[in-house]
């Protein structure tokens, strides 16, 4: 692709790094780039802690007092997959530093993979694909549902509209246009290998929780929601034979969203999600980036 | 991948979807469907002016006043790329409904494509990649500076020192922990070709605007920004022949953001950005999602 004829534009001398940094009268330094807040490997954390430059450093950001979660787990290629293969995606470096001067990867993947986007067209034929969802759908107050105390004891718990009606008691009522999130505890599988977060080997082995369909069809019939989301592998629970969350509640043109991380560390009620759904062409999903604003 | 062996459950009647959906008395018909919100094609449009799913007709979002701004483009696998092959991605159907009954795709991906985040280790060899970059960075005041008019004179233009005191002025200090996008007005040529948009016919034949070294370095040292972005295809200018800002700009731990969409329809100041970055695993970037809340 691209690496080669680039660096045949540096080889000839046509392509070079800046010799030196405006304003001063060195080259730039891995000194002079520490002094800028540039950081290496493992001197991250200690920089984003000491480091000068407040970008650099993290301080909490200036916009208010929200802070921002990561309900994203980071896309590996031994991510745990549905099917046990764990070869949801393949990367490859294109250009590297010592032969091109800069660093480019690719990758094969396919949608269904790591914390992703489960487009309405992902089982419904005339549904939106994951392209087609307006933006405004992608911003939600968040609902979590916790069912942690359930899937402890039944792998294969689902939500319940018991769970929904108990959620509102106290909390008032799921707000119009919500994206509700079932915390089911998983994310403290995700650390003990893939098959303990998959509970089993790949389908059909498979014990997780999810939604119950009921559950779904309240929430499409009886309240407003954009979207749900897992903490799991899929909106159906692991021992589903018959995926009917998928092909009940996503042709209605309302997305889903599996293996969300980080539920714990947001409150049940308040928060603000940004579904950060990548426009693939035409896709069924794919992986994004999914942050709360609490 | 995943696509026979889910096929094969299918084909042996292990898996079907659910034959009525609950509460009803026949099976789900594309009537139900339509009931329950969803929509079809050209039919979305009208469904979600006048469909009775608040969700799916696009009420304005309860969660406030706010807006969501889209500045990401369509993913599509024709998107114009810096080297002029037009090959960032390619995509094929891994599952699809007449054999699967589901729907998936799969995609092959070099990571600079599309409206992508520039990590800042794509050109700093110890700096982030995409998936160091801390979430609170990805949420941040939004300052636009626009310079079409010098942009429609001159295609090479580039965001100078002047520009961001002249933003300023009025406007008041860019906020800590900004993202600064430039507005060149380059949006307006993504309708008119490649070639076009391109300013050429791809690397080193290129023309468009971008960022300015001394005022990127202003912003890095008078300033405290998280990062910038581009309504083009590089955070330097098509004529560049040092990747200055690249050099300069990323390995301070600061990202980029190419190809933004959109900016016309943000204030100079006063929105949210929301960079949807994938957390690719050592991503030099990637593909994201990136919102402005207004």
């Amino acid at each position: 692709m691209c690496g080669p004829r680039l660096k045949a534009l540096f080889d000839a001398g046509r392509l070079q790094p800046p010799s030196q940094a405006p304003g001063t009268d060195e080259p730039i330094s891995r000194r002079r780039l520490l002094q800028m807040g540039a950081v290496t490997g493992v001197g991250a954390s200690v920089l984003a802690a000491t480091g000068s430059s407040a970008a650099a450093a993290g301080r909490p950001a200036a916009r208010g007092r929200r802070g921002v979660v990561d309900l994203t787990y980071r896309l590996t290629t031994d991510f745990p997959t549905f099917f046990g293969d764990d070869a949801g995606g393949a990367r490859s470096t294109l250009n590297d530093f010592a032969t091109d001067g800069f660093y480019i990867q690719q990758w094969q993947f396919q949608e269904q993979w790591g914390t992703h986007v489960d487009a309405p067209g992902h089982f419904g034929p005339d549904a939106w694909k994951v392209d087609q969802i307006p933006a405004r759908n992608l911003v939600a107050p968040l609902a979590v549902v916790d069912i942690s105390a359930r899937a402890a004891v039944d792998a294969n718990a689902t939500v319940e509209v018991d769970d929904l009606i108990a959620y509102e008691r106290g909390r008032g009522r799921i707000p119009d246009r919500a994206f509700v999130a079932m915390n089911s505890g998983w994310a403290a599988k995700r650390d003990l290998g893939n098959d303990v977060y998959r509970g089993g080997a790949g389908f059909p082995d498979l014990n997780f929780p999810g939604f119950g369909l009921d559950a779904a069809q309240w929430l499409i019939e009886k309240r407003d929601v954009v979207g749900i989301g897992v903490d799991t592998l899929s909106l159906d629970p692991g021992n589903s034979a018959d995926f009917a969350v998928h092909f009940g509640f996503l042709p209605t043109n309302r997305y889903g969203v599996e293996n969300l991380a980080n539920l714990d560390e947001v409150p049940a009620r308040g928060a603000t999600v940004i579904v950060g759904a990548v426009p693939w062409q035409d896709g069924s999903g794919g992986p994004g980036r999914v942050l709360a604003l609490t």
